[in-house]
């Protein structure tokens, strides 16, 4: 899996998932997005890195919120943005997904941002396209959600920078979550401490004992000694067959309030993906008090985007003369 | 209200309604139009006052036309534009307007374009961003549109430049009209002259006594020695329980005729917010006569928007010494 | 025809059809697209040709794909680009398009890229817009498609540059077919060989004795020789009364197979103007064969549309004195 997201020489070419990455890369984009977090500062938010490159948003599933964060990276770092929501698009004349991408190719686009909901989506068009188009994975199915991990990743460590000994509890559904297998991946190869999944049976997927994580059922019991909590959203959409009794009954179990907040370390970081379900998930008074960095999350994921696309949009530059000093 | 919409220095920071700014501050804006308009004739359309600068149209409710003339004012001013079409974003994921709004202002957007179905609510949302975003409104409810007041205030003075003395009559349903309030406060702190409204008491909102205009129920008598019409557009879509009997009928009454246009002084002008329907709220040969000016109306609207735009932009950059030269 | 296509010394200033238009002049959009091939090979993939300038596509007619190289050719050309969909704008209120032409006028829109369903929309909007404003033909009815007409010859012309003695045949739907129509005028204006055409009798416009082709009814029979061949899109959603029995049929008698290709002159050309219904009017092995050229013809498709578009914007400016060296 990582082979094709890197160049034979190391470079990042592609970016699908965290899993197979090497520590070292996902070091150098929190770096990347560490010096382009200043661009939001700037009086003229915009830097040239993307300038005349060509980025589409092929959104297979709606997302006015991912598409935006990414939209709005890509206009940062000076690149033409396309959306194509593929579902009123050519595909719709009887047009493959493969034609549409070779014909987005033949259209010079350098990048393409794709969210589907079938896991697997986004390599598969990685496998497919020209030597010179980047993939970068806005989401596909239960599979993987990259960027989201390393804004959760970056977040973490704005605020506890060694990520020496940390423990990192992810509540909620994990089974159905792309984001939560990302995250793992991104924890696991970060981090010196501990990742925990807190959720009911049911919420577990299958192979949860081969993800380096320690499992908890009772949110009171994993909370304890933690430093970052990290609550998912509850995918109402992707849940079939009853596994959840009611909103009401989760949130009662599983729901973040101020009382179960106090059993983390007091110092612990409460974050979550977005859109909240205030009342489900957590509380409002959790949501919104100082220990949440949910509205940090979202502005450090314009510089990691920002950072991935103009780390991705390299890959095809010849390589700078790496001993030029000496 | 007023005081939301300016600085403590007085700056331009929200602009939502007209009622309450000072008779300065419209006069500003107005002439900061004018300078602009001549950007429109430049070869090269643009001005860098907003260069890196994102605005987002936030527009709950649909409007291609006004979402258009707001989006090229943006560009035309440098800045970049996000188009979110509200009702289908997350809100439906159940995520509440003010997370949307928090979660843009954490995407460093600068200026929030908001138009909503229900009154107040640019306000509403003004009341709770952060420091450094503006609000402009673009119509909510019944309650204002200001831009297009503005623009008609400025159609008004390029051709009767002093506004001395002037009689401005508004035709229609002033009871259901946005525009038409934001008119009257308009034409009231900037005219020396008399404001006159022209409706069925049906249209007439209850409080038209205390508008500070002069009420007519004859189109004839109301016209007399008129130096400006404003035809209100019919709303048919804001229209419940059959205040009127037909849109024919209501042509027999209030639509603008050559013949009813010859009772107004011989160079009155007439004006229109558009869209037009041609045979209810006027002929078409009133439409295309010399006398009218709606085009140009559409056309210095662009100027007012990138007007207040970029002043309201201003409002956290830090004064220029006034006293410099000195 | 031609006449409004042309300012009164020659430019090309509206892009409506290839009927009408000199040899000279399509030859001068074949040399400027090859000039402006070379942008997509540039790191920064940007002229600013048509900088500060405004082009809305107007498509009342929903296509991703064409309204997609509009907007990139007009990006790549850096212009500012409006896409109005033109079915849920202002003329769902009411109001007539010739309205909404002069609204956008107004609001200082340089150019209009319009595809309707109706054949003669552009030329009839061309027919009523303002002097400054240029107006490109991107399909309509069963008229003309003439910027897809130019990428096909200039596609032609890179791989027989002479053009000379050329037998090009066009198979299938003739009769509902813009492109084959535009096709056949720049063939015989361009062409010094032979133009075909292969359909079944009640795929013919009645008019095709007057086009100046060749017409063939036997696949086999109309390939002998060919060194170009063009196959149509089979435009289901434009047929009607049953004209052809059924995909599979169609596939059997019209269908391009390897074996049928090899008919053809061994180095003939394989076009199509996508999106291919693969296995209806091609094999996906001659689709995907060495000598398709279907993925150049779409990257031709932006440099042709870039050259229209940037031939038309200079309709208004003053001549250049052409002998200011001697």
């Amino acid at each position: 899996m990582s082979s094709i997201q890197l160049t034979p020489t190391g470079k990042l070419r592609h970016f699908l998932t965290i899993e197979g990455l090497p520590r070292d890369m996902l070091v150098s984009i929190l770096d990347t997005a560490e010096s382009l977090t200043s661009v939001k500062d700037r009086s003229i938010k915009k830097v040239p890195l993307l300038r005349g490159k060509t980025v589409a948003n092929l959104f297979f599933e709606p997302s006015t919120r991912t598409r935006t964060t990414f939209e709005l990276a890509a206009k940062r770092l000076s690149a033409d943005v396309l959306n194509i929501a593929m579902s009123t698009s050519a595909t719709t004349k009887g047009e493959s997904l493969l034609d549409t991408l070779r014909n987005l190719e033949a259209m010079h686009v350098d990048m393409f941002v794709v969210r589907h909901a079938q896991s697997g989506a986004a390599h598969f068009i990685a496998q497919q396209v020209a030597p010179h188009v980047s993939i970068v994975n806005a989401g596909d199915g239960r599979h993987a959600h990259p960027t989201q991990a390393m804004l959760d990743v970056f977040t973490i460590r704005r605020h506890k920078p060694d990520f020496g000994g940390l423990t990192v509890a992810i509540v909620g559904d994990i089974r159905h979550s792309r984001v939560a297998r990302s995250q793992i991946h991104a924890l696991n190869t970060l981090l010196t401490g501990e990742v925990r999944v807190i959720a009911p049976q049911t919420l577990l997927p299958a192979d949860v004992e081969t993800l380096g994580v320690k499992v908890f059922h009772s949110l009171d019991e994993g909370l304890r000694d933690v430093d970052v909590i990290i609550m998912l959203r509850l995918q109402r959409e992707r849940m079939q067959g009853g596994r959840l009794p009611s909103e009401h009954e989760y949130y009662q179990q599983y729901g973040m309030t101020t009382e179960r907040l106090a059993i983390a370390k007091p110092d612990a970081m409460i974050m979550h993906p977005g859109p909240i379900n205030r009342g489900v998930e957590m509380s409002s008074s959790v949501a919104d008090s100082p220990q949440s960095v949910i509205l940090e999350q979202v502005s450090h994921g314009i510089a990691i985007r920002m950072a991935v696309m103009s780390m991705a949009m390299q890959h095809n530059q010849p390589d700078k003369a790496p001993q030029a000093a000496t």
